[in-house]
């Protein structure tokens, strides 16, 4: 089984290699492992500790393993560059996929700053913090359930709000459907969202909106 | 045809004779209408402007309309009785089943108050109000789209939260399913729900958490 | 992993801290646990056997476990309060899920009775009891599949009911939606509804019902 | 345009030509009229005032025509066979599909019983009538919105019980999906289903039964 | 935990006790044992392995049981009755509740047929067999996928035809539904169908038939 | 507005230009045939009389047309091809879907033979021409319902088959999702499926089967 | 009725007023007037003919309109700013989406260019001009069927991409949630997306993202 | 337990044997094995590691068995015939159908070139093989997620197109849904589809095809 990577993605697009874990038996990774690059950094995500293992035994490697997003940097992360995304959750729950997300950034090499629980059913915990994420460039808002915390930060302040629905929850929570079309109704105006649990494609989108205007002239 | 009056519900229940229009052809409401007794005053809900006119010709008298609403009062309404409903609405497009909820309060002697436009989107709309919301014995919220009003009232009060999911909105909104999940899911703890658009229901309810109440010692 | 927790909810709402089990991580459940307060009693939901044991040992005190419910309580429990609930379920395996509703009536100081396998398909054995039924505060209605018991309750009764459908059953009984339809769209007037095996939501709702009931001058 | 008639069908199942007008334009109607045998009688089902109209005139015959229930006799009906069939009803805006069995029924010859408004919301009324519906050889129970006479009229008596599930109601009531799912996961056993609205289906059914008893040695 | 059994049932309705031991605990199946009269038969589905040694021990008796359907006898059976039951499966994968069908039917005293694959894609295996199978007094057509079984079965014979929809088959089958949603709008007149997987339910209202047509006076 | 059509379609896929009418307003159609070029013949599908009348009169020219199927070949048809395609249908209400296949055919220059009302609930009328049938080099199945018809006939014949679901029916026909997951989940081995209601579909698939076929050497 | 506007919404996220028109009736529209500030433009969408026509003879001014968005402009429009967006489109019935969109730009004081008919059937179309849109700040993909369109826009330049799947098409369409999952689940890297049919949001949100980036320091 | 095969199958429609091993228990492939005839080659489809295991025990006779795409062949295969077959996939996961389509193939003796990694959103990589691609006689393209490939495949070339959505990713992939649904709304003319993950189907839809072609006269 040979694969084909997309080595140009970076150059038309500006989001580099990134390698979803997720359903991957042993075979297949070793195959995708052995089609990369080894001087460019590589985003792994949605990998579980036993795949993490497997990895550093085979390429003989320390990645930078988050257990909690399930998140790895093989080959170290991209530069630096400007501008700063907020993430923000409902959620004690909602902490993977708002880290999928922040991991995402730092690999990319923009800050992050995240806010978690500050969920609307205690408003003032949102209230207390608004003033500092309304002074991101974009905002991140992962909630499941309802889904509400992105209508009700997306009518506070003017950045780009990218919601991210979570597959929290149970029952009428759908395994995310809920959040996710409760965000897409949103009552705020201008709120985008990605599929459900997609903490990486949030902070794709945020490369490509922040990527764009570090390339305008200032 | 002949219709079987369930004339025993207001002892059973507490709640009066009602009768649906929507969907009713003429034939079917004039059988209705038949089985109904004089003396007691019935509420009629979904009734538009044709099955109004109608209904007028044949009774021989004057109903309570209210076309906004579709709910009219034939024989009058009940007594008054103590305690407040709030309706707390989203939008403009939500105010028919407000609308509906509110009129069946007033029909059942219910003293309400409606909270207009203060959807999460423009929270300082809310927050003006609640303190005064508050103080009311049951809050009816109508929401549709995202229904995070229901989540965001019931974060900020402490009395009984009915929410009310409407069917506004297109899309992703799915006709009020959205709302009716979103509210389901509530992040708030002890919000409950009644059928999409169902201001009639809300308002029952309504009367059955009063109607206990006063039904017991002081 | 710190944790913010809604520590104003139980001034602004009447319903104290709690803490749902399912799908969190030891190590999530350790950081909710040390931003916990320790002179407040604390109810925990959707707690396993493993979950239970492993706060047993962190905690190094006893809690009050019900391990059919999943339910458990940290630091004692409320003060007992006025107002009694009636728990009424369909069959066997809806015992789960009232377990969880009575229970957490119980933490909040409320008085329960419970009613089990009176469900519709044998209907004597609900009539030998509604009159008992009847006299309670608020009456919470647990049931699978068709969930054919809250209409009926509700037809026979003034009190509150609210419904909470479950997810027993197979098939067409898609995992408890088709109860929750069915009790949103009951016959019976004023039916309210929660979540899918949401007992503690209806409890919670129960307390509002209640409490605003006490706040109320008599 | 031709049409293929199944005229063995009554030699083979026991059920004759049936047109369902549904959806039928002029010209398809006319193409279906010439295909039939002028020499038995033909039954159509949800044809509609102008359909009625438009083939007396072609036909240049009177048809007995129901327009309540949409259906139509034309060239007389069968011959009166043993077994009698109750239809039972939830509530009015069953009536039209309550009437599409009934007079499948009387077409096949087959003596019935309507008993309509007996919905569980007012149990009275269905007990006051379970003794005379219980006599029955096949009960038809239609019902929309929850669904739940099926499941307490099938745990009330011994015949075979048919449901048929309604398109009325609104919201979660899902276009008679809910009564379909509720009625397909009732609880009282060997409750049997049709389409949602499918009365013809029903009555057709009760001919299987009822026929097959005939055909059996007494 | 006590259990309320319907021991009622059988006078009413004619359908024995049964007892579905799928998602019951060990701690659950004690209470319903103990609640169990040990002078009747009993009929035990969806009981695994582990569940059927475990009652072995508890009761100290031997249970007729049948791993494959799943289904054990308790106390023996009940007496032999008039009528029989084809059941006709389309495939391998049906056979499981094509079991629960006969040995339920084989329970309450009724001489059962089993007609094994027979599925339309090889048609000349239900024509070699039709006319064996149209012989017997009621039809049971357990089928997955497509359900094309029902609509050809239906159309074939006059006797009652009972549809058993099955979860079999992956994606587009979507666990069911398919299948279920085939056979209610199947294009043979009077096909009636059951929930998925419901193999217990088609026999129990063949029960009803066939009990029902021994009921009445020849 | 401005219309850019596919010119190099017929070249790259040998399927030629094709307009669907269906939702498009007078200014859109008049857009798309100032777009079109005048020597090469166009295939109109969905067009309903209004349309139909409106380009005679703006195109100066007839149009071949055919109610039925809303179909309409301006410019003439192209040249004739070798291969035949055979039309299957299940009833008189799929007749418009399978009249749109038909003409499709017909203007790509292929002969068409259609079977129509051979439903599998009659299974004689089927069995009576599918020796024909089986002679074509491309069946296209028509189906509405339960999309039986699929099946019976994917298990009859070698040929190519593919499965046209029709939005026939209510209720659980779903308007045409149940004919398309019973075809998608056929027992029949390689029988592939369009759209539902996409006769077009079926015929272009046709065409590139049998353009392919033209294209091998011999 | 009177309707509280949240005029303070430019100042706290940047985007005016708006009013959508889609299910008001007279009155509400005429509630909604006179609520308005006469000095601040007003941007209208989903306005029809007659809805125009009352609010020219209303307010006694004429309107901005354009027939095919339903879009107006009331009170003329905002100052230019800087930044531009590409609205791609993949066929003729996106175009009233595609129009909500660029008029909301155009409205909003943005720089628009529209690429029509560019959807990836006929590939050489967006091949052309991708060059062309690669340049612009904000890339808009109007798409309905099977939304390919968004993920090949999406691997094909760096700008955020804003994916507005459209309810155009029928069967398997599902009325645009088609267009919505696939353009959700873009094999592209960072695209998001919008309700469907949501060209005001879309354009919305390219003013967030454009507006934050004029908001901070070159 | 007795299995009846549909020997006559390949005389018919000119596919082999083939059994799904998917969900089968030990007996039940046990009970089919005893059934084959020993003298033909058969195709085992959805094979796991176990249950290969065992065969080779019960039969004594090694199986060509491919472990990723759970194929397996016994006594051979069959011989060669004329004709090319293209599977084209999207990503890694989809290697797995993709896997079962090549195998089926090869079983029947159709040569078949495998095309991995041509996903549209790096659109170089389908662009440099399409030529090769092109000249295949049928185009099998296998694509989870948002299933845009068989769209750009089906508007690149002439060739017959088969769709195979498959189940790779999550949320709103819908498990496979969403690539079915917009498979089916391609706005590529006449791509035709097969169930979800059904690479066996599409395959035998390729031998209808190409077996036909044969049969014909050249």
């Amino acid at each position: 089984m040979s694969v084909v990577f997309d080595h140009d993605r970076p150059r038309r697009i500006g989001v580099p290699e990134a390698v979803m874990c997720l359903g991957k038996g042993d075979e297949q990774l070793d195959a995708v492992l052995s089609a990369l690059r080894t001087d460019v950094p590589v985003l792994l995500t949605r990998m579980n500790a036993h795949q993490h293992e497997r990895m550093v035994r085979t390429v003989g490697e320390t990645l930078d393993y988050d257990p909690a997003s399930g998140t790895a940097f093989l080959h170290g992360r991209l530069p630096a560059r400007s501008g700063t995304v907020a993430v923000v959750t409902a959620g004690t729950s909602d902490l993977a996929v708002a880290g999928e997300a922040r991991r995402t950034c730092e690999f990319m090499g923009i800050a992050t700053q995240t806010y978690a629980d500050v969920g609307v059913a205690g408003l003032w915990r949102l209230q207390e913090r608004i003033g500092e994420i309304a002074r991101a460039d974009v905002v991140i808002v992962v909630a499941g359930m309802d889904g509400a915390l992105a209508s009700v930060v997306g009518g506070l302040l003017a950045a780009p709000v990218i919601g991210v629905p979570t597959s929290t929850g149970y029952g009428a929570a759908r395994a995310g459907e809920t959040a996710l079309h409760s965000m897409l109704t949103s009552c705020a105006q201008g709120v985008l969202v990605t599929n459900i649990d997609n903490g990486f494609g949030a902070a794709c989108a945020a490369v490509r909106i922040l990527g764009h205007q570090s390339a305008r002239p200032a």
